[in-house]
């Protein structure tokens, strides 16, 4: 039995917050007040953030940052595709994960700390993160636009979970009481969540200090670092040694840095991204954990895909801040491994549900796919940082594949429920459902892990950060949508780019260019990689070398209202896999632009054999058709491909003679496919991305 | 540091064994000493076995079994296929494997015990199993002929464990001096395998019995049973309740029965299969474990293989004791998921390597199938047992399935070496080599978990009593190599069956039917459901009505030296799979006979791309050649079928668009391919039984 923070509580506890320092809204705001932490001594390190100018991450004074981020305030997502899913985000997701975190004790957790609450604690190891990673997606959100009330929650929150913090710094719901003697036991430190968690605070914290300027979670975030962490763990002689357990607190602490200027907490991720050999493991726990020994010393992905994710990122963000060669080697070498072995088609990543962890080298099955969204966020952020380190488009297409699909996917249209597995085929009346529900269902509203929700819900709230960065010479532009960019180049000069388009369901995108002032610099657009012939115009003249895969550079004068006009090629595509991944072989998947497509039973014209799409197969030399149907599914691009339907074999058993196949009957049926994002939401239907073909 | 126990320690050890009570050999031995146990009650229940008429198991008594099994003993297997793999057993891999016992200390943990070595316990929880199950591999051999060193080291060996009893009966190398406390806790009889080793001592001690007379070890394990298991377990007010953990107890239990005669053994192999509700269980627990809940109440395989394939066995053999109408329905709906959905082609079971586990219907991966050799004898025991209850010939085609293929690839052809893993897809420059082995090969001499060796051992062992049965009416013939059984039909009338054949490389087999006098019985013959049209011939007059898959009744008078040609269709067979195993999509495996065949890399002509198999494919419409290559791998029927090999398509990365593929070159290639149990004899070569068609 555990007492149930009702929505009456929520609404009271709302409107009985202080009203914080930090006035909120665009307008206002001390705009460059970078944070001077009492104590901080004078150093040669690049200044903090100003706190209302930084972006996802924040690499304004990263030396090896070749791209830099633009704030996410500086840019607005206007009507359309991700305006849409951003609404629902914001209105229903964050609200509605609140309720179900509150429902099942998360925020008593912190209560009974503080004799507020005598039930005891709920939840595995790791949910006082679920609280965080909420507060940080409202924190994103904050940077678009304010929403007092669900501000006032969260300071009220944010309230409650400082007042649980102990003296020296120490801040954690699990670790309490009968277990205190646990704390950062060196069994407890591989498994216990101690660092992932405060990893999250300090991620949410900075996010909602960037919204507000409000930095009482910020501040309890370095109390622990500073008052507990350091002291008492490192790589001294007088400290205990350090393992992530789950990586996440490497690439907070380098956000620390970013937002402090504080050199020691680069340093401090430095060293427990080295690893240290005080500390005994396991092969085994060093594959799972993806940390404990260098991470230069990594050769492939492997074990848990979102530590494995996540220290990825930690590493990028480290390098990012000291160009350390060795680093960078690794992490390009990683990235292959990716790209060439582990990578769904859908960006998702992680096969195995057993460790939820990569598998071999193209070890990459569909029903039975783990594809954690969490794992894919991972992917995502990590391919940020890679873009931000190098400007290579072949990471924001990866990063763009992620998001448009197997992350995408994660999300209930309604913003209400989500899936944790992303599987690539689905059965619902077979036995790869979500293990994870006790009613098997792939889409839930809460998980007792219940990683990816808010992971979900931050991911959305700060797509507009993920749009643009600027370089020295000029500005790149990463993803497409109608939205407004309000921002500066290098040198300080303003610079609006507005964009107008129907991407995805269109390849034509118009984009304005309008500098404060006429001046020289580079437009990078970035041509995907799947758009095979593109053209580019600028002012109606068109350019030649547009290249699939790379960022188109236009060098020239830019004055205001100059205007591209950019046009990919959204012929749909049927890909195959390397012939390595088995459960590819005679299969294609379809993508259209950026969207990789499924079929769902319940949309085909056949219905027989229950919901079952073994029986479908698609014509490979035909054409494929595409329509906007805009009542279905909150309005798609539908496909239509001929195909075969056949009669089951099923009454032939297991194995049968090859021979016997002549016997089946073929007839022929038109396929119609949606996006895989959309799937899962019109009740229980069979799914499959990838459709075994004849060559027709 | 271990002690190790030397190769002379061993010839020392068994000079100096005593001489005990049971005279060897078949001559001269007391045929009808029914074991009389001091303290039996005199009771309504059969007698116990005559120990040296008895079968794999003994079904004199059982009034559920159709058939009743024929003595090891009175089958001679002769110069042929299993000779040749029967004198490897005996003459190499059981001398090695004792070896290996004591080198890695698994004797030793007994000497300690006794205060014959002070070296520390040595392996997993479950070693003592390993002697046991080595020792019934060399009492099914001893059943056969007599090899007077190993009977005395085999002698020595059981003194010395039964000197490791104490005197409560409780009999264990693991649960001592500090351990002690632990003994048959909740927790510890989950997974401490106290009860499987038992398990296994008394199959062990029963086929030593069987073989010698000698009762050493089987005293040792009643007194385990009646001394401290069933005064202190069990489901009596007063007793702690059992759960098996590792099924194997049940089996065991009824076998003790059917040579003791003691019905209460029986009564308690019943408990452990319904489970006990008085022991917490977690429904993981429940899954993986196969025990614990009633067993009738099982609707599907799943969880650990081995352990479920067990507990098949166990409720297989109660089922015969009992005829309990629950059982039967349940073993049989259980039987039709593993042959409609877990079943792999070779016979192998267990898809999963995380948990040793079944996976879903129909996931049936080839590289990652976990196919433990354990299970696929496990397999292979749960249809003999159906077989008896039921007379029905699927599945004696299922026990020749797992025989010729995932069990008889198990062990390497000279005999030193096994496999853990079966593998239907291996590519040695991959990831999915053997975990078991630091070195990844996938066949060595030792694991750790040795189980599947001695396991291997005792099977090949007891093989001749896996060639016959006897029924009301008559005989059962079910497995075909040139051999002799000098038994007798139910009523006592003599008779001798003589096979000659070069099965399973040629169809053609000669019975000859010789009973002591002339007499009417049936003849069962057992016609393959691979072989599509047999025909069957009486002194060379042709039968009609032989059908794949059923027993073809010969009834008749018999007279000795009537002859039965049988002749089975040895034509190559393609199978394809069930659509819904997705691994094998597109692709065929080939059979000829039982063998099912694959490709090994270093076969083929075109021996580009490393050790790579994933270019080749093989024309479907084609026609298959078969020639016997003396000098290869012992001698095999090789096949030939022509194919294509493509140019790789790496260069594109791992998803291309499908157009490109035109692009690809193909030339034609022979594709050569060998029997499945013959592959990994031959150094490191990728292999695959699953193999792409093209429909030329």
């Amino acid at each position: 039995m555990q007492r149930t923070l009702s929505r009456r509580r929520f609404i009271a506890s709302a409107a009985a917050a202080s009203v914080l320092p930090a006035t909120l809204g665009h307008a206002g705001i001390p705009s460059s007040s970078v944070l001077g932490f009492p104590g901080d001594e004078p150093s040669a390190a690049p200044a903090g953030s100003v706190w209302d100018k930084a972006g996802v991450i924040d690499l304004t004074h990263s030396p090896f940052a070749k791209l830099k981020t633009v704030p996410v305030r500086a840019v607005t997502i206007e009507d359309g595709f991700w305006a849409k899913r951003r609404a629902t985000n914001i209105n229903s997701s964050i609200p509605s994960m609140h309720d179900e975190l509150v429902a099942h004790g998360r925020m008593n957790n912190f209560l009974r700390l503080e004799g507020e609450s005598s039930v005891s604690q709920t939840g595995p190891v790791y949910s006082d993160s679920d609280i965080y990673k909420w507060t940080e997606a409202v924190g994103f959100s904050l940077q678009t636009a304010d929403h007092p009330e669900l501000r006032k929650t969260t300071e009220t929150m944010i309230q409650e979970v400082v007042a649980a913090q102990e003296p020296g710094g120490y801040l954690n719901t699990y670790y309490v009481g009968d277990r205190k003697p646990l704390r950062m036991l060196y069994p407890t430190q591989e498994t216990g969540h101690e660092l992932y968690n405060i990893g999250h605070l300090l991620q949410g914290s900075i996010a909602y200090y960037r919204a507000t300027g409000d930095r009482t979670l910020l501040d309890a975030g370095i109390r622990f670092i500073d008052q507990f962490l350091i002291p008492g763990y490192g790589p001294g002689k007088n400290q205990k040694g350090i393992v992530a357990g789950h990586p996440e607190i490497e690439m907070a602490l380098v956000e620390l840095y970013r937002t402090t200027g504080k050199r020691e907490y680069v340093d401090l991720a430095g060293y427990i991204l080295r690893g240290d050999d005080r500390i005994p493991l396991t092969s085994g726990q060093i594959t799972y954990m993806f940390c404990g020994i260098p991470f230069t010393s990594r050769t492939k992905l492997e074990g848990h895909a979102v530590r494995a994710m996540y220290a990825c990122c930690g590493a990028t963000d480290y390098y990012l801040e000291t160009g350390d060669a060795d680093y960078w080697k690794t992490l390009n070498h990683l990235w292959a491994d990716l790209a060439e072995h582990q990578l769904y088609v859908t960006g998702g990543v992680g096969a195995r549900e057993a460790g939820e962890a990569f598998g071999d080298a193209y070890e990459l099955p569909n029903a039975r796919a783990y594809g954690e969204s969490c794992a894919a966020i991972g992917n995502m952020m990590w391919n940020w940082r890679m873009l931000a380190a190098s400007g290579d488009a072949r990471f924001a297409d990866v990063m763009e594949r992620a998001l448009y699909n197997g992350i995408n996917s994660g999300m209930s249209l309604d913003g209400t429920t989500y899936c944790y597995r992303n599987p690539l085929a689905f059965d619902p009346s077979g036995d790869s459902r979500d293990r994870h529900s006790p009613e098997g269902h792939i889409r839930n509203p809460w998980y007792d892990t219940t990683c990816c929700p808010p992971n979900l819900e931050r991911t959305f709230a700060s797509l507009p950060g993920y749009f643009y960065s600027t370089s020295e010479d000029g500005v790149y532009v990463h993803l497409y949508d109608n939205s407004k960019m309000d921002w500066q180049l290098q040198d300080g000069k303003g610079l609006q780019m507005v964009q107008t388009t129907n991407y995805p369901w269109e390849g034509d995108v118009k984009l304005t260019v309008s500098p404060s002032a006429p001046a020289e610099f580079a437009v990078y657009v970035r041509i995907p990689g799947w758009s095979a012939k593109s053209t580019v115009k600028v002012n109606g003249r068109q350019m030649e070398g547009a290249e699939p895969g790379k960022y188109f550079a236009i060098r020239r004068e830019w004055s205001a209202n100059d205007v591209i006009e950019l046009s990919f090629d959204m012929t749909t595509q049927l890909l195959k896999a390397n012939p390595a991944v088995v459960e590819d072989h005679g299969r294609v998947a379809f993508q259209r632009g950026p969207l990789v497509y499924c079929m769902e039973h319940l949309d085909q014209t056949d219905q027989q054999y229950g919901m079952n799409l073994t029986y479908f197969s698609t014509h490979l030399g035909a054409e494929t058709s595409a329509r906007f149907e805009p009542g279905l599914l909150d309005g798609v691009m539908v496909l239509e491909h001929p195909g075969s339907l056949s009669h089951p074999v099923q009454a032939e058993g297991l194995y049968f003679s090859a021979s016997k196949t002549e016997r089946l009957q073929e007839a022929p049926t038109t396929l119609k496919l949606i996006p895989y994002y959309a799937w899962a939401n019109r009740g229980p239907a069979g799914m499959q991305v990838w459709i075994p073909y004849k060559n027709v």
